[in-house]
Parts: structure tokens; C-alpha cells; sequence
């Protein structure tokens, strides 16, 4: 394995911290997690992200030499000319020069960092479902909803790095839930991971405790989740069921403008909610073919990654793997 | 005027078709315009518009050796790359050889076509207030609603020609009105210059003759279009300022999309009723900063057209002047 190359994957989440070498072929050599504590100091994560690759360096019998360069993916809004992590609301962390403090430690590297989100998008874009698009658009649906543009099969960023919010397209005008990006009725505050665990717990303090739905639950001792609902809802719990529905429905009114925007040659999407795709995708499509127009549109492939757990770790390290493939990961719009 | 160099535009609109001469500055040398009937064969009516090339050479004093090439706007689905006119739904043309048929009469003539809302954008973006900004939206607001986007100063069509159908946007997903798309709630469905009427006639409908609003239209004998009821909203008339007030919202909610999904530069508006935009645009913003992350978002500019009533022209000039200035036109997505 000595003569390996690889490139070195960092993605920096909201809860945990995954570092991995991958492969030419998108193979993740070996990996390392760690969690991210936002008590650390930016400066001091970045420093246990540098201890890590030595780990996995070490165990795969590597050195530095062997590395074609490192991404890292960040939790939140990237300058990724200059390399800067300009805002991570979770973590509190601005401004941190994360191209420049891990190239203290490889003088040399070619480093890229991105937006999380962006980076699955390009990891698709070269090493899953999405080789065969020009265009497309990644959507993340877990704890919240994010999205990225490919764009003549490169990340589309936007003048101000923030093309993409489908997370926050109004699905619900009239009376939206409030999102926490202060707005109502966003995407995400109706049908991310957080908005259908909510939906579950208003449906259950509304319904009588022997229905079926509540009795789910309650025998079950289960914690209401996403998860938990999807769970409910393949076993025939038709209250689960609406509520999948229902945020089937608005995720289809939000593709529907990015379809119509777009008009990308599919919509790829990942994150836990995602998997429960055949819960969702009947509704995603029948909502947006009443609002998109030509046949083309109607028929606008939506797919799941195929990427699976390690779609985010591949992402960041296709933020190296672009230069090679594609040519220099430009920034469309600058 | 016999060394000048000029480009031919020809743009070829629903009800009339506008032929002329425009230079490198992007002034209009001469032109020239004759009804499009669509009674013609497509192959009689691009005869026409060569006759009138014919006319506008003699009338500038020039021979088509003076000509840079010839940009055509179509009121339809274009194939730019084939040069084709793919379908005018309102005249019921389908498959013309645009390029092929002028070809004909000046063969080696650089002939680029395109469909007339992307060649508004390009001329907006060449000549046009566009000029200063990478990326925008332009919206066309008339009869109809389109829009054509520019992404890195060029036109971007999406996977199959129809990026930027902002018209077909859904703003009105409960109680929408009947869009001539066969959806419901399309934004051309409740802010075009003929939703506009249409409200005022609804209004009309349900007020009692002697109110302001009915007394203005009967006095005046006006005939209800977008435009009379702008002057009587510009009168004071308050049920005409509500019906903008309204389009307005409607507006704003689409734009919120395309700003969520693209972060443009700037949207720019052309078309009749853009021209009310001190009746539409405080309601427009109000409704998307409602809708919108992030400041710069919130700060996005909405303005209007610089280029006037011959801004189709220009565009279709600029179809060629592209080529000149800003290099070959790419299909950014094939």
C-alpha cells in the first residue's frame, strides 16, 4: 500500500469529526472519527483534525508524501478561494483559516476546504449517481435541509456563497412554522428531520392515547424521531404515514422552483429523512408535476444518493479529486 | 455610414416583427417593422424579415459586407446550437430552420438565434445596466411572465432549454388561479399585465358602479388593460393600488425563490407593466425579504431595464455582439 496515493478527507460536523484517506476510485482507505466540541477553540479542533491524520496516515502505512492534498468540509459558510471558515452558527466559530493552519503542518499541500453540503454535491458529482449530469441539484435532508448547485459539472456558489437555500424556499405562505432562520413556513421548518419529529409530537398530544399511532409509541417506549416515524409509518400506521405525506408535499413545491429555476438534469438527494424515500417520493413528484412545466420537467429524475454513510468524508476529499478529474474548482459566479 | 459595421436584429414578437440595424454601442441605426401574421407559413414570414434586412442595408446606405452577422429572436422554444425555432405555441410553428433559411440568403453569415427572454437578458447584460454584474435574473413582466438567467456572463439554459421559467413559478398554492400552462397559481397566472386586468375586471365586477375605482374606468370610457389601471392607481385610486400591491406580493414571492436557489447578482425587470415598479417594487421587496436568508439576500437590487422600448432588438443584436465581446456563446449546460 506504500505507493498509494490518497487524499485526505476532514469533515468537520455538527456532532462528530470524520477524518479518512479515500482512494482514486472514492475507497475509503481507512478512517477516524472524533467528536466536535464546540467548547474547543477553532484553532484547537483544527489541531486534533492534524493528530488525526497522522493517525490514519500511520495506519495505513502512508506518509505524507503519498497524499495528493486534503479537503475539509465545513459546517457552515466557506470562503473557499481564500480557505476561510467565515461562520459556523453551531459552533460559534468565524473567521478561522483553516487552509492556512493545516498547511503550517504541510507546507506545500493543496488544501480546499467547503461548505459541507457543496461537498457532497461535487463527492456525487465524481464519485456517485450524479457522473452521469451536467447539472444537478444536491438536497441534504436530516436535522435540517441543505442544498448545493452543480452547474456545468461545477459547484455553483453564487455571488454571495449562498445559491442553493433550498432549505429555506417558502412551501407554506399562509401559515408557515416558524424556521430558525427567523422566516416562516421554510422548507426546512416543515419537513427536516426536526419539523416531522415536531409534526409526530403535536400529532400525539392531539390524538387519544389508545390510537394507534399513540399506542406505537407508547408500547414501543420509543423516542419520537424521524426515524421513529418512518418506522411507524412502514409498519402501516396511517398517522405516520400523512406525516411523511405531508412533508413529501412541500418538498415537492420547494424542487418544483428550483426545477423550474434550473431546470438541472436531476435532483439527487442524502441525509437520514432521504432514506425514507418511498414514504416521500410519491408525493415529492406528484406536488411538483402540478407545478413545473414541459414534460422534461415533470419527468426531472429524483434519486438517492448511492453514496451512503460516508457521502459527507467522500465529499471533502472530491474537493481535492476535482482538481484532478475536472480542473480547478472554479468559482462560477467570481 | 459606408464603413460602418453593424449586427441585423430581428425579433420576432407575437404581434409584430422588428428588424434592425444596431451598432457596436448598441444604438439602433435604423429599423424597420411589419405585422407577424401567423396566418404566413414560417418559411413565408422568415422571406419577410429578409426583404426587410434588405430595406434596412439600403436605408442605412450599407451592403451586408458592412454586416458583423444577424441575431434572431424567437417567441418560443429555441434549439441555439441547431439554430432552430423549436415551437411558437401562438403561432403554432414548430421546427423551423431559422438559421438554414437566412443561410440561404447570406451564406457564411455568422446567425446566432435564440428565444427573445434570453436575448433580452444578454442585451441587459451587454448594453444594458446588466453590464456591471456576473450573474442576474431578468424577468420580463408583459402579456406574459418570462425570465432568462445569466450565470458567469452567459446565457444559462439548463438540461433541456427552459432554466428560468419564472412565470410558471407557484406563489399561489391554495386557491390558485388558472395559468394558460395548465397549472394553477403560476406567478404569470396573478401579476402579468393580463392577470392584471383580469382583477380589475373581477373587481369591477364586485364593486358598486359609484365607487371610486368603477367611476374612474366609466368616465373615462378606458378599456381595463394593466396600464389603465396603473394610471388610476397613480390617480390615487385605491382598489387599482391594492390590485399592484397584490402583483406585487406575488412577485415578490417568486423572486424569493430565485434568489434562495441562484444568490444573483441582481434581478432587472423589463416588459409593460415593469414600468409600474414604484407600484410594485416596495411590496415586491417586502414580501421577499420575508423569504430570504442572509443580508446580502435581503439587500438584493431590484431594477429596471435601461435599454427602453427597443430592448428586444438590442438583445437580438447582441445575440452576435456576445460573440464579439464576451466570446463564442457556450451552452453552459451541454
Amino acid at each position: 500500500m506504500a505507493d498509494q496515493k490518497a487524499v485526505v478527507g476532514i469533515d468537520i460536523g455538527g456532532t462528530k469529526t470524520l477524518i479518512g484517506l479515500v482512494d482514486r476510485t472514492g475507497e475509503v482507505l481507512v478512517k477516524q472519527q472524533f467528536p466536535t466540541m464546540i467548547t474547543d477553540s477553532p484553532e484547537i479542533h483544527i489541531q486534533k483534525c492534524i493528530e488525526t491524520v497522522h493517525i490514519c496516515l500511520a495506519k495505513a502505512g502512508l506518509t505524507h508524501h503519498s497524499l495528493l492534498g486534503i479537503g475539509v468540509n465545513v459546517p457552515g459558510l466557506a470562503d473557499p478561494e481564500k480557505g476561510i471558515l467565515l461562520h459556523a452558527p453551531y459552533a460559534g466559530w468565524k473567521n478561522v483559516p483553516v487552509k492556512e493552519l493545516l498547511e503550517r503542518e504541510w507546507p506545500g499541500m493543496p488544501i480546499n476546504i467547503a461548505n459541507d453540503v457543496n461537498a457532497c454535491a461535487l463527492g456525487e458529482l465524481i464519485f456517485g449517481i450524479g457522473k452521469q449530469y451536467n447539472s444537478f441539484l444536491w438536497v441534504t435532508i436530516s436535522t435540517g435541509i441543505g442544498g448545493g448547485l452543480i452547474i456545468d459539472r461545477q459547484i455553483y456558489e453564487g455571488e454571495h456563497f449562498i445559491a442553493g437555500e433550498v432549505g429555506h424556499l417558502v412551501v407554506q405562505w399562509e401559515e408557515g412554522n416558524l424556521c430558525g432562520c427567523g422566516n416562516r413556513g421554510c422548507l426546512e421548518a416543515h419537513a427536516s428531520g426536526t419539523a416531522i419529529a415536531k409534526a409526530a409530537k403535536e400529532k400525539l398530544a392531539a390524538l387519544p392515547k389508545d390510537s394507534p399511532f399513540s399506542t406505537y409509541f407508547i408500547e414501543r417506549k420509543k423516542d419520537i424521531t424521524a426515524q421513529s416515524v418512518a418506522e411507524a409509518a412502514y409498519k402501516g400506521i396511517e398517522e405516520a404515514k400523512e406525516i411523511y405525506q405531508q412533508a413529501g408535499e412541500y418538498i415537492g413545491r420547494a424542487f418544483s422552483y428550483a426545477i423550474n429555476i434550473m431546470n438541472p438534469g436531476a435532483i439527487i438527494m442524502g441525509g437520514g429523512v432521504s432514506l425514507s424515500i418511498d414514504l416521500l417520493e410519491p408525493y415529492i413528484r406528484q406536488t411538483f408535476q402540478t407545478a413545473v412545466i414541459s414534460e422534461a420537467n415533470k419527468n426531472m429524475p429524483i434519486l438517492l444518493t448511492d453514496l451512503g454513510y460516508e457521502a459527507a468524508l467522500i465529499g471533502a476529499a472530491s474537493l481535492i479529486y476535482a482538481d484532478i478529474y475536472i480542473g480547478p474548482i472554479k468559482e462560477m459566479n467570481r
